[in-house]
């Protein structure tokens, strides 16, 4: 008999819109009949946004996260951190947000690794929280690789129109020529082939890979990049029966027809993949991490500490995210 | 009496798409009611691409641009190159092909800058060919400002959404960061303002700039190129009456709807601007070089030598980069 998938929802960092835009999201009615979401977070928290943003707050705390399968019409808590609530100052990061957001991951992550959920979407946390609780990472997507072990993985972001895969992420840009390597550029392939033909569907998928120079380097003029890097990685891709293609110039391929040819577009640098794909419609682009034992997603936006506690934050990119964070479990249960 | 503006347009190289792109565009029926075109180039080449492409050849010789006024039904040609039409092979750029494109642009820019013709647009050449040439110019618009003995002067592309003008063009990507300066965006917003003040009706136009790095740096975390150079360049541009405004992330300001609010949007490298300028249409795109005292618009193709003389190229690029330059001319002249 077929079952919805568990999916386990991290409350972020306590100070931005994270609560909000979780309780908004999980009663989204799409999201109701795909899955049985599962909260990670404050109880506290979650219970005053439930009343805050949803106006009623049917809220009730889990602890086996089987149990959320019979109880429909009210919001499932897995309470995880039992630090002081009454400390949070909406709009404002400190130590204590920033351990309760990370206290969430850590949570949410175990019980993914262990299968007793089938997948977890974050929602946003500061960097800037991370730190001031004591953990050096920049971001989710570094600290899951860390909790999972896992050396090899990648960014995927999903919008309608396409997907796409950095290869460096959070750089200035004076540092990405040097930072791309035909061994970083193998790594994120092999990831993204793997990810593709589990989770989306794709027998044997085709990926088109982005040059860095404007026109390609055009022979070498514009840079040797592309000879000395991209095109050997795109080899020995080949050689390991990767069909990765290019490189392609970025300001064609994104808007020529032949970007449809291919299941995923692997971009060099943050805003080459970014710019495209935010106009393919912001709020609608899902950001997955590749290369995991787990299946994670987040919607793309931050904390967005200025609009916090207004009821203003649009859940949308929350409630794709965790769609998609469905249709990916699904699509590994029905293996 | 309103007079309709004599637009020259340059073949191009001769073995590319840049003739069979010419005399496809100059009949079409837009740009006869809105312009008398004059093509520059050589007369039994365009006289041999109207035969081949138009299946008709009504082609004059013209020597008074003037001349274009009486002349309705037939294409006119300034015959501005004597070399022999007889060496030109399609497909095969060679010192001749690059001489004849060469000479085309010197005689359009002279009789522009002597007020004989009210704009002009180039058809695509190759750098390569101006370097057999003997010319070494990476490209028209360097060209252009050195015949124009113009210091100050950008690149502006302009489609049905954006109006874009880049702060560094074709360059490797790796010298990107090294390359912007406060006092080369500042030049830019200077004659980016004039530019929308004389040809595009902006009263007071406001232009936003880009960051260079994602998210804006983050405080400096991901770059220090928005603090020391960006910002105080925009502070300094706002002290000479320009509304600049920013730094914006360049991954949201094309897909938001505050876009809307701007006259122009200044990109600080190729593909920043480039990407999300062709996702608003291929080919939709024009290419304006501000900054000269001269009009001169382009389409945002090269010579396509894969496709030269087979009768496939599409002139909607040239068509439009002709109609550009007839409103950009009318404007200047109702003033």
């Amino acid at each position: 008999m077929y079952k919805k998938p568990i999916i386990g929802i991290t409350m972020g960092d306590p100070a931005g819109i994270g609560p909000e835009v979780v309780v908004k999201s999980v009663t989204d009615n799409g999201i109701v009949q795909a899955c049985h979401p599962l909260i990670f977070g404050s109880y506290p928290i979650i219970f005053s946004a439930a009343k805050r943003f949803l106006g009623k707050a049917s809220v009730r705390k889990t602890v086996w996260p089987e149990d959320v399968r019979d109880s429909q019409g009210c919001l499932n808590v897995l309470a995880c951190t039992n630090l002081d609530h009454r400390k949070i100052k909406t709009g404002r990061i400190t130590r204590i947000s920033g351990r309760m957001a990370a206290d969430s991951v850590f949570c949410a992550a175990q019980l993914a690794l262990s299968d007793q959920i089938d997948a977890m979407v974050t929602a946003p946390l500061s960097k800037k929280g991370l730190r001031l609780a004591g953990y050096d990472f920049p971001g989710h997507t570094e600290l899951l690789a860390y909790l999972c072990t896992a050396r090899s993985y990648a960014m995927m972001f999903v919008s309608k129109t396409y997907k796409v895969v950095l290869v460096t992420t959070h750089l200035p840009l004076a540092d990405v020529a040097k930072s791309i390597s035909k061994r970083k550029i193998l790594g994120k392939l092999v990831v993204t082939k793997q990810a593709l033909q589990r989770y989306f569907g794709s027998k044997n998928p085709k990926i088109a890979v982005c040059a860095l120079n404007p026109h390609c380097g055009e022979d070498g003029i514009l840079g040797s990049e592309e000879r000395r890097i991209i095109i050997p990685a795109i080899k020995a891709a080949r050689k390991m029966r990767i069909r990765a293609y290019g490189p392609f110039s970025s300001d064609t391929i994104f808007s020529s027809r032949v970007s449809k040819d291919f299941d995923c577009i692997l971009a060099m640098y943050h805003d080459q993949g970014l710019i495209p794909l935010k106009m393919g419609g912001f709020g609608g682009a899902v950001n997955v991490t590749v290369g995991l034992p787990i299946i994670r997603t987040s919607p793309d936006f931050g904390t967005a500490l200025d609009i916090a506690g207004k009821g203003l934050a649009d859940p949308e990119g929350m409630t794709n995210a965790i769609l998609l964070a469905a249709q990916m479990a699904d699509k590994t249960k029905r293996k």
